[in-house]
């Protein structure tokens, strides 16, 4: 979606938003941590985010991965920052044709800074020289597809700020008049260079509405974390510094603590006039850091940290895309959505308010389509894993403990999971029961009845509504385990389960055509929600990737042949992976006991 | 759906099944009280309903019309019978066309008797002279459309019962013969002229196999439920009666209550019997009377009386049929769903597992389609509303009345309800309060949280699952009382309402587009079912029919300018119609006083 449309929409409602930039890191392990953090701060509600252009053009690759990333696995509407710098027009293009197959829609042009070891910017052959060139290239190539945003700078462009007060308002005009052609050639809105005095920012908000620039413009918020880093974006940006706030970040120049708390606080006041002063949204640079960002919105009220709010189990993919629409996903994806995003791309609609047992079938041509695109593990990822999980694995025991670690919390990465693991006490007691007897679980949910929709562990779909969830398992199981267990769960009445080994031994007591709710919710105002199903025919596409993961996303840190090795892909080939789901999700009423 | 196909599922299910068979009433008023009698004997789940062709052609449009409500109405897989008594082609050719139009896809294919007045059948111009010719037509005119049921005589056809044993053999076997003709002809299943020698019958079963009579036989049951009817019906068909029955009859001929219990007994027997040597199913003769068919079916374990089956909260339409995958309705004609499923007979799908603003539409465009169509009140009907209404409307309180008497259980006729009240005690004295002040329900239903899907109050769907319901509540109420409601609505946090007059002056703080779940149901591999849902665009079409049932349903009743029809028009006009739904469905828990 063009997030001036999402602007638009919450200004017509009258709803003050927040937005989120980041810059790429330049490592692998660099950008993987920065999807780790994008995924916490995605979840608190930023209208959109944004990424830089690797300054100078050197991480060009790396920014069209993490902003296509942002977009699809992360699901939060992106905007890609892209200047000219050491960019000639192919790669412009390329790059543009590269992010719109994503169905990344917005970008903002800029004009970029001079290469590494260059004082002033000159365009290069084939490329452009300014912000306004580039503003023209992507109306008149790409059409309406783009949304397209542009720098604004209170105080001109450090470029032209100079001493002279007489040239200097003269360059001032001219940035507005450079601005204002920004914006006539394309340009829907505005973000704003940092700036500590909030009169320089409504001064220039209202020279440009005299101007004639009608477009909103958004405030970009530089929030002071460290000493050295707030000294040198002020003088690389020739920023206008308060006597006041200067002499403040002086005196707590040497306690790193106290300077962090001022700056939320510095933060949090200037934010408060802003909105006071009535932008619509803040646009926040948060360096790649959560803690002082997330420390302003709370102490404005934006966002509360210890609740997150949940539209859905999952994350909502970016309005306005096909995926947008989509209300039912199999339960056995849930901790590895962005895989379940990846493989199921291809569909042109998605399934609403029921699964349907076509979907399945569906699901299952999706996942043989796309069985070869899984990315390999980066270095960083390998090494940390290894770390994580042990750089010999001698026995079961081995294999055993890493089970128990990640659902204790000890280690936050595991192969059938995106994210770590949050056992309340109750499931972790027990699931370390069960590792002990050889079921080795990768998902564990408790039942989950009449909970409020807007309780903080449970809840999802926003305030007023209830919500429910029958407890289900997925767990590998030893051979003669499941031996035992098999019995026991052909005689149950109350549980559904299905169970495969690698080459494919299935056991169910579903039947092909049942599709089983796992998890709804009630609200006013809305049909019955259903976000999570359970089948038969879904569990037999998941174990294939299930399965698979003891290799690639385990056994392959090892050197093949060696005994780490081939202990996994011997559970691989003998294990089963069993899930059970317990339709008596009701508990029992404790009132019954008096015979009431 | 062809009932053979049925049959055949049964069979290969190895499931047991029963069948009820009606004849035409004489009077209009008799034809309402079959339906209403149908409704119940369906909802007990036969596997198809058959009703007679009207004795000598004389009520031929009456069985039409009743086969064909039973059809789309009740709801039932319906076989009409087809005789060639009095019928030139064209005229069977026209009452096939006329049930091919309304769904029905089942005869029963007959000579049938003599027209009154005649001892011996003869064919009429024009017409067949036997039930094969019938056969053979239905076949060559209408192909496959049609399933074909034809009629065994155990003791061979009564015309053919002679003294002397040896024609009486040939004539049987004649019979047999004459049968295999009409089965090759395309009759696809067999049932039996009334017995109660179960030898008899097995003996014939078994001649028919001897002879490559290979369909299904169904045994016809005829219960004894008075000496007259007995004497009559065994007289007529020269039917043999065992000694040890007979004697038993004459014993208990002046003690009807017991002759009725015995009645039970023996037909209970009877199919116990017939049951254990095999048959598949049981055809029940009701003679239009539930009490000893009921009787019979509970004591050989086929029906509960006291748990009536309920599939969804309303009865399926016939299986096959585009509307048997139909699973939401909006509640506000939950209790006209007749009146419903004539309005959106036009569909050609209907909604699943949601609703969606797009179906509003769509009904909206159906009513307005139908709303001519509505039938006229029977005289019968307007006789016995005149009597449960009273024939003289003076006040306010006169119409008040008829409310309470409604829901007390008083009366069952009502203009907004196709069935009698059945309110919970503690519904009534609350709907006897708000009548008192000026609040007119007609629809008024508790909250449902956690109850068995068995339950034989508010349960549906089968065993193992839950249902939920939230509280709705649907009511004329005065225009002032309108006023002071309003604020109280507004002010609500749980509730949803819409509100309307005749005239359109709508409230609402319902959504255009939102529509809220109402009952709902959780099932072991099933995903949610939704049966029903409130949304504000269905509520305004249904208050059209709502309010035109004051002048069509009631007004109408009396003379036109009369107190009467005057006091109920003057409502129509000027009261609104208020629909509440409470969205707090889960009862407050009783230990939370404990702060536990």
């Amino acid at each position: 979606m063009k997030i001036i449309d999402k602007v638009n929409q919450k200004i017509a409602a009258n709803e003050k938003f927040f937005s989120f930039e980041f810059f790429p890191p330049r490592t692998q392990e660099g950008v993987e941590a920065l999807f780790e953090r994008q995924e916490r701060m995605v979840a608190h509600g930023p209208v959109f985010c944004d990424i830089t252009w690797g300054a100078g053009g050197s991480t060009a690759d790396v920014t069209l991965d993490i902003a296509t990333t942002m977009q699809s696995q992360i699901c939060i509407d992106t905007m890609m920052h892209l200047t000219c710098t050491n960019m000639p027009v192919e790669k412009l293009d390329e790059a543009l044709k590269e992010v719109k197959k994503h169905g990344l829609q917005n970008i903002l042009a800029l004009r970029g800074d001079p290469p590494k070891g260059q004082e002033k910017f000159e365009a290069i052959e084939g490329g452009f020289n300014c912000a306004l060139d580039l503003v023209k290239y992507i109306r008149s190539e790409f059409g309406d597809y783009f949304g397209i945003c542009v720098a604004g700078y209170p105080e001109a462009h450090p470029d032209t700020i100079v001493e002279d007060p007489v040239q200097m308002e003269k360059n001032y005009q001219e940035n507005i008049a450079y601005l204002k052609n920004k914006v006539e050639a394309g340009g829907e809105f505005i973000i704003t260079q940092l700036f500590y005095d909030i009169d320089v920012f409504f001064k220039f908000v209202k020279d440009c509405r005299s101007a004639g620039i009608n477009v909103p413009i958004l405030p970009g918020i530089m929030p002071i974390m460290t000493y050295g880093g707030f000294k040198r974006m002020t003088g690389f940006c020739k920023t206008k510094v308060p006597q006041e706030l200067s002499d403040k970040i002086e005196e707590l120049k040497d306690n790193e603590e106290a300077l962090k708390l001022f700056g939320m606080d510095h933060g949090a006041d200037m934010c408060r006039k802003l909105l006071a002063g009535g932008v619509p949204g803040l646009h926040m640079y948060s360096l790649n850091l959560e803690a002082t960002v997330f420390g302003i919105l709370e102490r404005i009220g934006f966002i509360d940290t210890a609740k997150v709010p949940r539209h859905m189990p999952w994350r909502l993919v970016p309005m306005g895309t096909r995926r947008q629409v989509e209300g039912v996903r199999p339960i056995s994806w849930a901790n590895r959505s962005r895989s379940y995003i990846t493989k199921t791309s291809c569909w042109n609609s998605f399934p609403t308010n029921s699964w349907g047992a076509e979907q399945s079938k569906l699901l299952s041509l999706a996942i043989a389509d796309s069985s070869a695109k899984s990315r390999n593990m980066s270095e960083g990822r390998k090494k940390k894993s290894l770390e994580a999980w042990g750089s010999e694995l001698s026995t079961l025991e081995d294999v055993k403990a890493v089970f128990t670690k990640y659902f204790k919390g000890e280690i936050s990465l595991f192969p059938w999971s995106d994210a770590p693991a949050q056992s309340s006490a109750s499931v972790l007691s027990r699931v370390e029961a069960l590792i002990n007897t050889d079921v080795l679980p990768i998902h564990v949910q408790s039942s989950v009845h009449d909970v409020a929709s807007e309780d903080a562990g449970a809840g999802w779909g926003g305030p007023g509504g209830y919500v429910y969830q029958k407890g289900y398992v997925e767990a590998f199981v030893s051979p003669s385990k499941f031996k035992e267990l098999l019995p026991k769960l052909k005689s149950s009445s109350n549980l559904t389960y299905v169970a495969s080994n690698n080459g494919g031994d299935v056991h169910s007591n579903a039947s092909a055509s049942g599709i089983s709710a796992v998890t709804w919710g009630v609200f006013a105002g809305k049909e019955v929600v259903q976000p999570y199903i359970f089948d038969k025919d879904s569990f037999l596409s998941w174990k294939g990737e299930a399965f698979s993961l003891w290799e690639s996303g385990w056994a392959a840190l090892y050197e093949t042949g060696s005994a780490s090795s081939q202990l996994l892909k011997d559970m691989q080939s003998s294990w089963y992976l069993v899930a059970i789901l317990d339709n008596e999700f009701v508990p029992k009423d404790p009132l019954a006991i008096f015979g009431a």
